[in-house]
């Protein structure tokens, strides 16, 4: 391919926070068709294709089958689910020319089912998985980051059927082991994998594979000291309170105007780790009151209460209907309508100022194990901090950092496949549901997120396995005959040899051929330049800088390809065997 | 793989008049999930990656660069080209969660101008192509045949973009030779191109690709003495009218009742080439009347008069506004508000029956160049028939003849990039609007249009190109331990010599085994079974049947291989160079 031809233009100007989407902007890659919605140029099409078959490769090595399901489905089998009612407006439904309900699919559990139904109903034809590569739509109300978070995206979304969940297991460890794999050949072994809250999805082990990378939307919770992994949400909490010499009595103090926890201890000379704050939520159904109270420095995990109270909740808008005093709101003497909740933070606590449930008064000296019932019930409903205790190894090692999702890994039971009434017959003729597991990788956002983490100031630095060429011939000075005729004649060979060759043939300044060689990446460079002509040759170099050399004309093909052959070998270093 | 794991099943019922959906049905390749909307098995899903790799390689090689635009497009760019409004409901149309208007893609052309707008303003980057190969939906009100006529597909289209039309014409012979090459390497070769008429796409000359067979939707004209061919809509019409000896005056007769052409023809004993009827349509815009006098034999052609009125119309439904006696209309003494034409299959005929414009009465003796003003235009309206004229060698060889539409491609001319504001600056540095040529092939109808003259009463015959596996293993009583061993050894030395191999190990009868390999259809069949190893080794043979042989073990992969590359060469033998 030929700069001069390729569709698309580079330019400067730096018009987004983050910088994948900068780069891949600037870099000619992508398109804004509308909110959310991307067309792809040729560049970010040759990573797609690539990444596209490294997904094919790894997913038909753990057995599975690719098949296409449907962008565009009608709405009964999201109805026999119970999906179709149960999620929001990220589906997009819509109706068609018969006045028919459809969705546009998002996910695939449906479709899945669907096509498995009636198609294995004896125990013989388990497990299986089939999978499938395809354009999905969400309608996303906060669309951002470039291909980060789109509304249409081209996703591998896999589902695997089994007659008992040891076999789900079994095949869980296959596909994690799958899913490492594809992970490294794309370029980036540090994704990890985080114990996640499977959310919508149903179903309860569920992992999410994570890109640490500063502009992650995710907190991940890491023990660098044991290896323990887990995302915000599903991270448990364990919270350590000092003991007090004294223990103080019960005492109401006036406090006046000061409303929030902060305002309070600021006034009473307290730490807020020696507070206990109400926190309201209204649930999403029927807007009643759920009050947790937790300690004061702590903030509440929403997943964990809407796992808690199986229901969906949202912070309280208005209590005036609960019988709560804002501001003022204590666990003692407490007279309300509300849920009440607390957290285990401060189970073990003493000497606590908290809200006195009356108009400008709180109490001191509250201690739960005095103050409270004895079987008052203490739930783990709070988010972890930087320091806290370790849940595996139970050192104070837990540290948070931001992560970007570029995947997902769910056993998902017999949630679908009871709602649509698959079954099939045991050896013993019992009809029974079986059990999914279900595996997603989004392509656009693993480019994006690969960008974010592989770049310099100047453009992306592409891995070779994904790069969309791997080799740029750069003709410096191509209006001077020895340069074209040279840098012509390498183009053809290096092509001849079956090497994928971005071909820079444009009568432009140094300047911009190199800061546009920076931003469509390729990981080797060869210049060819009247100044390298006089050294004898061409200069080879990498993007990462990596290495910097001239070569001699006659041995280019093989130099390259040498090259070619360590940048993958690194790569392949680090991919795991497969299970 | 094995078929005991492959998802789908084979069985018996004919349950559809098209022998391509049944066998497609049947043989376990797709599911219908909705009204025109199928999820695809793994067999049909490897057809489908080889037909898209075969259309990669072709684009790529007439310098296409492989994109990727959005299903689902704002309607503001189908607002720009104007076709939001002229497009029907076949165009889905939908709201957004914020209340946008949305539409799904049906075509891309607005895509491709909204993509190369703004990145190709200099006459340097011209020409260039872009294409994708992704999910589509049209509307469609009568889905049919199985994967012939769906609402969602898979289409590959192609958008090249010209500073001329010379260079659009030049570039326009290299697609379509790619086409022919397309078919001609997924084993089709057979299909033809046919001048074609243009439709809503604008522009003027194009081409449809037909696949002659009997469930063709589009009748084809073609001239086997010269190779003339065009679809009906765009074949020019010839037509012969004998001299007659005597001339006959203009003649008023009774024919009461009879009012249709035939009913009158019969009346009076006359042929219905010596008759001239009267058809009546309406435009749809304002349904003002349109009255064509043809000769009595013939059809008006409705893509003829509507290219000539500039304007869509339907067949009258109520004439009393026209001022016309219905069964009765004729030329002479004809007073009317309708646009009234004159198809040129009456120009020199004579002594014609025609309607005198007065209940129960006709002409007879009616002889247009008697009886018209002279300067009367002549009109090429109707439809040729089976043994008509050819208007490329003259002879009277026309044949008609039924066909699939494969593909199609189009001189687009300036329809998108005037429409859209797209220009680029010409040498002279005038802003000029690029001409457009655009190049469709729909996958699942190629998939199906192939199945259609390629299979026998038991299944499809794969052409190798495109065979979801090349060879088919049949374990012929695997509980024999020998048979077993064998076969396994077999797939296994297959599958490591990098040939597709499907293996049939089930416990199954020979009845079942091989009317599932027939359903299929791998073009080349291993079976292994008590009886063979007994004769020394395995049987070798053709799907369709072209040969038989055993074969000794130690060469199996070696037969097998010089077989393969055997129907790969008889492929490749029709495809045509490149140019």
């Amino acid at each position: 391919m030929k700069v001069s031809q390729l569709l698309g233009e580079r330019f400067k100007d730096r018009a987004f926070e983050i910088e994948s989407q900068n780069l891949m902007t600037r870099g000619g890659y992508m398109k804004l068709v509308g909110n959310g919605i991307y067309s792809l140029f040729t560049p970010a099409k040759r990573i797609q294709n690539k990444i596209e078959q490294i997904l094919r490769e790894e997913m038909d090595a753990i057995d599975g089958q690719e098949v296409l399901f449907p962008v565009v489905m009608p709405a009964s089998i999201w109805q026999q689910s119970g999906r179709w009612d149960s999620i929001g407006k990220e589906l997009l439904r819509f109706k068609d020319r018969s006045g028919a309900d459809m969705v546009l699919g998002m996910t695939h559990e449906e479709a899945a089912v669907h096509m498995a139904m009636n198609v294995a109903g004896t125990y013989q034809k388990y497990p299986f998985m089939i999978y499938q590569i395809q354009t999905k739509f969400r309608d996303e109300p906060r669309a951002r980051g470039g291909l980060i978070r789109v509304r249409e995206f081209t996703m591998k979304d896999a589902y695997s059927f089994h007659t008992s969940q040891e076999d789900l297991e079994k095949y869980y460890e296959r596909a994690y082991r799958a899913y490492e794999r594809i992970y490294a050949r794309a370029g980036v072994p540090e994704v990890v994998a985080v114990k996640s809250d499977s959310g919508m999805m149903g179903g309860k082990v569920s992992h999410e594979f994570m890109l640490l990378c500063d502009i992650g939307e995710d907190s991940i919770v890491i023990c660098p000291e044991c290896g323990y992994r887990a995302n915000m949400e599903a991270a448990e909490t364990l919270v350590q309170n000092e003991k007090d010499e004294i223990s103080e009595s019960l005492q109401e103090v006036f406090t006046g105007d000061a409303k929030t926890i902060d305002e309070v201890c600021a006034l009473l000379g307290k730490a807020a780790v020696k507070s206990c704050k109400a926190v309201v939520y209204q649930r999403n159904a029927d807007d009643s009151y759920v009050l947790i109270f937790t300690r004061g420095d702590l903030e509440i995990n929403e997943t964990k209460l809407t796992n808690y109270l199986k229901a969906e909740v949202h912070p309280a808008v208005d209590i005036d209907a609960a019988n709560l005093t804002a501001g003022n709101i204590g666990p003692v003497n407490l007279n309300t309508t509300a849920t009440v909740l607390f957290d285990r933070s401060i189970q073990d606590a003493s000497n606590l100022v908290c809200g006195a449930n009356k108009e400008e008064y709180h109490y001191t000296g509250f201690t739960p194990s005095r103050d409270l019932p004895e079987d008052t019930l203490y739930l783990d409903l709070s988010k972890t901090q930087n320091g806290f205790e370790c849940p595996s190894c139970h050192k104070h090692s837990i540290r948070i950092s931001r992560g970007i999702e570029v995947g997902n890994i769910f056993q998902l039971g017999k949630r679908y496949t009871e709602a649509m009434g698959m079954t099939f017959d045991d050896a013993s003729g019992n009809r029974i549901n079986p059990i999914m597991g279900c595996y997603g990788i989004g392509v656009g956002r693993l480019i994006a997120s690969v960008c974010e983490v592989r770049h310099d100031d100047y453009g992306p630095i592409w891995p070779i396995t994904i790069a969309p060429w791997q080799v740029e011939v750069c003709a410096l000075r191509i209006d001077n005959p020895d340069v074209r005729a040279a840098a012509d004649r390498l183009y053809k060979e290096l092509t001849d040899a079956g090497i994928e060759v971005l071909y820079d043939d444009r009568p432009v300044s140094a300047g911009v051929l190199f800061s546009d060689a920076d931003l469509l990446g390729a990981p080797i460079r060869v210049v060819v330049s009247p100044k390298t002509l006089s050294r004898g040759g061409y200069e080879l170099s990498a993007r990462d800088k990596s290495f910097r050399e001239d070569i001699d004309p006659q041995f280019a093909v093989s130099e390259v390809f040498q090259k070619i052959a360590a940048l993958t070998q690194a790569i392949n270093e680090k991919v795991p065997e497969r299970i």
